[in-house]
């Protein structure tokens, strides 16, 4: 039995834990104990953000899967509010028995919910695994993800 | 010479002419006078949410070309704050004069001054143009873009 809830400031550890444990955050993220506190000012900023959230996954009261949703207002198509899902992940040890599907029902669930007519994300073209399971939920690779970095 | 600042709501009928005149916006908007309320209450509601704004460039006074930009603070690369442009557009008559390249660089500007570490955008693959121009930018296309109607 899967239950969902907003992740709070106490989940945290767990949350970057999963995104350290990948193959590409294991260079871009910094897990250790205490957290460092960057993480914990993104966190408080990412609640401050209205439509902004982290949702988390949890089975047995133990957190195994989050993703970072948030819903843009935005003016194309007709003013339309739009989703943006981001850092899926599931737990190393609980993969292969569906919980990102579920998580990902849950997300998009919330979005149809506060009103949002398109769902979107960017997904690393290396992630050809990834690619698949989106498409299985119905997201359509119609767009080229680009990023520029100005760190 | 080239002026920017953010759009009011008297802007909102030259941005969305710009946004429906244009090869996937004709059929997705519906610009007409008086403009359908859903775009004043979605221009509301992207004023109303921190870090979301519509820049406009003007050029004597004259709407010229205009872009949407989220300030999204994120858990990822080590709690990050992010960019998100879309909605980039230039007036027809106005193209092949730098006005594009303008208002991105003032959007990386006000993205780098914010704190951001990177700025991502995504962009229809049958944007061929587009592509080109985002890549002379610095911009890489590393990550697949996917969007889920759910309307």
């Amino acid at each position: 039995m899967l239950e969902f809830r907003h992740a709070t400031e106490f989940d945290l550890p767990a949350i970057v834990a999963m995104l350290a444990d990948d193959e590409f955050g294991r260079e871009r993220e910094r897990y250790k104990e205490p957290l460092p506190r960057a993480y914990h000012e993104a966190f408080r900023a990412i609640q401050r953000q209205e439509g902004n959230s982290v949702i988390v996954a949890l089975e047995e009261g133990v957190i195994v899967g989050c993703l970072q949703l948030t819903l843009i207002p935005r003016l194309g198509r007709g003013g339309a509010l739009r989703a943006l899902i981001e850092g899926v992940r599931v737990h190393r040890s609980r993969r292969g028995r569906g919980i990102g599907q579920a998580i990902m029902h849950e997300a998009i669930g919330r979005a149809r919910e506060a009103g949002c007519r398109l769902v979107q994300l960017t997904t690393d073209k290396r992630r050809g695994d990834a690619h698949r399971f989106y498409a299985r939920l119905g997201f359509v690779a119609s767009h080229v993800g680009m990023k520029l970095d100005i760190s």
